[in-house]
């Protein structure tokens, strides 16, 4: 369940700070994997949008979306083909970090009569993806610049939460390393949710990919990077058995909520109920302790739960009911939903 | 990617052991959630099929299948509504624990014209739904015999791991306590892949539900249940990046392979590198430990990885690739994806 108010809020409140800031949002959409808000962001201003999936790029360019950044390394015949024809349709650029995903990249726009913008992945200290050596992010520049259907397009990151500063520093050895190699990285491509609203290392940054900001959830709020009141997506249960005065069990388990734990205590946040803990997930249901409860849920009660990451609880479901002002509107398709591909 | 030989040796192997056992086989459908291999589950003997949602009953039914077991309490209108409808177009029993379920499916029978055969989950040491008591089961048995539109069916249970001794006995006592009371528990379902193939406790009990052994996984080659050669589902992964001599990164995240560890190292096992450690997923991307690897894969290398828990990963894919012989056969889909409502 959405509250689209929280979540419309959420997407203005960042876009005014990109602005400010005069740096392009490029938002995430592996979050909420929808077509919807992804529209919503680019009609608030967002520059475009970013992808992880060649499959998330395919129903965002179906609709009628033109600039994409692609962050993953594509490999394997039949990708390089999907990935090609999307070049073909839009403003496509995508990242690597070796001369074989540069040489899979070009083989793909060159079959397709496209051209793609490369950025080259740089590990800033995240331990991703990406190159580190100044000199190896020079080497592989040229590289790109020299090849038929690619254009270099500067560089793009992935900092580790509180760590913005020394991915800046590195960034600037490599920038000013291109410049000596004549190259100008014309884009210069950070992300994440947890360090989003902190200035610390923004100085070289042209350009943000966030993308829980629209939803927050449980493990952004352990970071300090966002409110409860700023939580849009929760998801509704329905306590279905008391076996004992202890415990509870939900008709939601790690089919809805999935196992994922971001270093948080419990598989969720029941609202209202903050002393329950989701001790144990099975594939429908949630075992909850509410023995440090005031008051204990009882058979029948409805309960939301705040999830611990979003972003892999959307990819769980094929549509997601919208409510504002406390009415439900109706239900919106996660269109993307299942495009690891 | 279904290796469908494998898959359809583990159905056989099981089927002809409850024949010999003189036990119903009653797989449970949410392991693979496909109507292709539910029917050949039925095609081999098996009695009848188990659910846990009423949509994964929905889909199962619409594929003709008549004899339906839903071991999940449920409550709430519209689920209820759709039970009820369930119940007309099938042989459905489903359980309860407690007088407010009981009450809810009454209700829903009564609605749609239909009978639902009620099966008292009991807490044999599992400690998740389900009472304990014999004397509060058979005092639920007298509700549900009066109730209209039920019908008191038996027992199911669903032990730990490790306990179906224990978990007979408690069983025994029950049922000792339904007969002193005139009932005469017709069903005694009991449950688990990994104690499958164990002869302890088994007296009581009238028919079984499995699910993974139809595909097998890590987690039950950890327990002893299952060896490699018997798993039938592998997800193929390509290399995409070797920043370090010690690292390489997947094209499969948490969105493929879940975040499932089951007690377990690593989020999974590659085939042909038992040596190397998937220490840490992202949504899109696996991260490996390769330096205990003899042979170390490189960018663009296809590796397949047997999942910890393959339940949750049936759920992530639209169609599973179906092998045969080493040969691909075509795709199949995962009819009751995302069915957890």
């Amino acid at each position: 369940m959405i509250d689209a108010d929280i979540a419309d809020a959420n997407l203005t409140r960042w876009q005014r700070r990109c602005d400010e800031a005069g740096i392009a949002n490029r938002p995430h959409i592996k979050t909420h994997r929808s077509i919807a808000w992804a529209l919503r962001q680019i009609e608030l201003g967002a520059a475009g949008i970013t992808v992880q999936t060649v499959g998330e790029g395919e129903v965002m360019v179906g609709a009628g979306i033109s600039d994409i950044l692609l962050t993953s390394n594509t490999l394997g015949a039949a990708k390089l083909a999907r990935l090609g024809a999307l070049a073909a349709r839009c403003d496509l650029a995508s990242v690597s970090d070796s001369v074989a995903v540069v040489d899979a990249l070009a083989g793909s726009a060159r079959a397709a009569g496209a051209r793609i913008r490369i950025l080259i992945e740089c590990d800033t200290g995240g331990g991703r993806c990406g190159l580190s050596e100044p000199d190896a992010i020079v080497d592989l520049a040229r590289y790109v610049a020299a090849a038929e259907g690619l254009t270099f397009g500067g560089l793009m990151t992935y900092p580790a939460a509180g760590t913005r500063r020394k991915s800046a520093q590195a960034l600037e050895a490599t920038i000013a390393a291109l410049r000596a190699a004549s190259f100008e990285p014309a884009v210069i491509s950070t992300g994440g949710s947890p360090d989003m609203w902190s200035d610390e290392g923004l100085e070289p940054v042209t350009e943000y990919r966030a993308g829980t900001y629209i939803y927050n959830d449980r493990s952004l709020i352990s970071r300090g990077t966002a409110s409860l009141d700023q939580c849009a997506m929760t998801v509704l249960a329905t306590v279905v058995s008391r076996p004992t005065p202890d415990r509870a069990i939900i008709d939601a388990g790690s089919k809805a909520l999935t196992s994922d734990l971001l270093g948080l205590q419990g598989y969720g946040m029941l609202i209202g109920l903050p002393d329950a803990v989701i001790y144990q997930l099975n594939e429908e249901h949630g075992l909850i302790d509410v023995s440090k409860c005031e008051t204990r849920p009882e058979v029948g009660d409805r309960v939301r739960i705040l999830p611990n990451h979003t972003c892999v609880v959307s990819n769980l479901f094929d549509r997601m009911l919208v409510v504002r002002g406390g009415k439900l509107l109706g239900t919106l398709p996660v269109d993307a939903r299942g495009r690891s591909n």
